[in-house]
């Protein structure tokens, strides 16, 4: 019987890229700077996986997601001509990715969710950027598992499996929900039930995974659709 | 400037003393056991401090709260001429750490600093027994922090310094909040505030801290009274 829903973040449970679009126009065209917005927010976007590679190979210490998303700033800048930021913008800049906005049925659709399961972000995103994005966006959390408390970075197994040792449960008790099959993939191959959540424009109009690539246990348009589903 | 608070659980929010008893009573008195539950009680709750030094140590690797509390369960049965238990029995009686019951002030005391404040059970206590005090007694916590998160137990350095970490926070920025002056003693060391919540009753009538031991930054009676000492 499934207890706890693991929830993939980035994407699945928010906009990242129109929420980081308008973050850093918000900050950079004041300072003089125009350029492709979105344009600027998937590449920074297209950073995130590489980044993640060293600490995945063991070939670095694990490092918090902030701290990549600065690395991946500061070599995507010069691609558009962007140079001379302080610190202090630079540090501002790097917690856009504090400031996203979830999807409109996701807090509406933890809620409902929360009467039935323990609920937690399964996320590659560091505690405190969780914890800003829940405050942000009323997520009501039983806990922030994921990247940063199991020391690795998905979809290595060990994310999965310390999340559902940190709630005391056996992988078969737990479900990832997640808008990338990628994560789903990988989190049944460590014995977690699977939800995929369709985001059909998660890198823009009619980019985004509109069903699942791979077998789940169950399909959903929206987080109130999924608590349907789960008979909650 | 305090950006966190940080909160000792057992004895500073919840009533582990009359709770276990009441627990250990429901679970064991219909078996036939007739004991002192309060006696119970303490002698489990005596175990606790020894049973964290071989991890504290360095002598055997971090295993959590649930595990050590199992153990300990076991030491102290015979003491109360208690055998014969099934293992279901035993599983669920460890449990009862998980419904304790908070003090009466715990819960809008925390919805109110929370206006002001990001706010995290630092505790020896493991996720899952937080999460699950945190449904019974409605605590709006932004994460789980403590004892699991960091690896090592308190009053050793690397629990409050991790947990400052988890947020971004510098020690100075956040504030260490318990009933037992051992542990704000430990954090002020590791460069965190303190404040002191008086909990005169924790062992029983008239046997808990009624104040500070060693210098604190505030010194409160409730948490009501520490958000009002903080100006929330």
């Amino acid at each position: 019987m499934t207890k706890a829903l693991f929830f993939d973040v980035f994407g699945t449970l928010v906009d990242w890229r129109n929420s980081i679009a308008r973050e850093a126009k918000a900050m950079l065209e004041p300072l003089g700077h125009s350029l492709d917005w979105l344009a600027f927010a998937d590449a920074w976007r297209g950073e995130y996986q590489p980044s993640m590679e060293a600490v995945r190979a063991g070939k670095i210490p694990f490092s918090k997601l902030d701290v990549l998303h600065r690395m991946n700033l500061e070599r995507i800048l010069p691609r558009f001509s962007v140079s001379g930021l302080g610190e202090d913008v630079l540090a501002r800049l790097n917690l856009a990715w504090h400031r996203l906005d979830a999807w409109p049925d996701v807090a509406p659709g933890l809620n409902r969710l929360r009467r039935k399961f323990l609920l937690a972000p399964v996320s590659n995103g560091n505690i405190a950027l969780m914890v800003d994005l829940a405050r942000r966006n009323a997520l009501p959390w039983d806990a922030i598992l994921g990247a940063e408390v199991a020391g690795d970075y998905k979809p290595k197994p060990r994310v999965y499996l310390a999340s559902a040792e940190a709630f005391n449960l056996e992988p078969e008790e737990c479900m990832m929900v997640a808008a990338h099959s990628g994560d789903l993939a990988a989190a049944a191959q460590s014995g977690l039930k699977t939800a995929h959540l369709a985001r059909p424009n998660e890198y823009g109009p009619g980019r985004g995974e509109k069903a699942p690539k791979v077998p789940v246990d169950f399909a959903a348009t929206s987080l109130e659709d999924l608590a349907e589903k789960l008979g909650v």
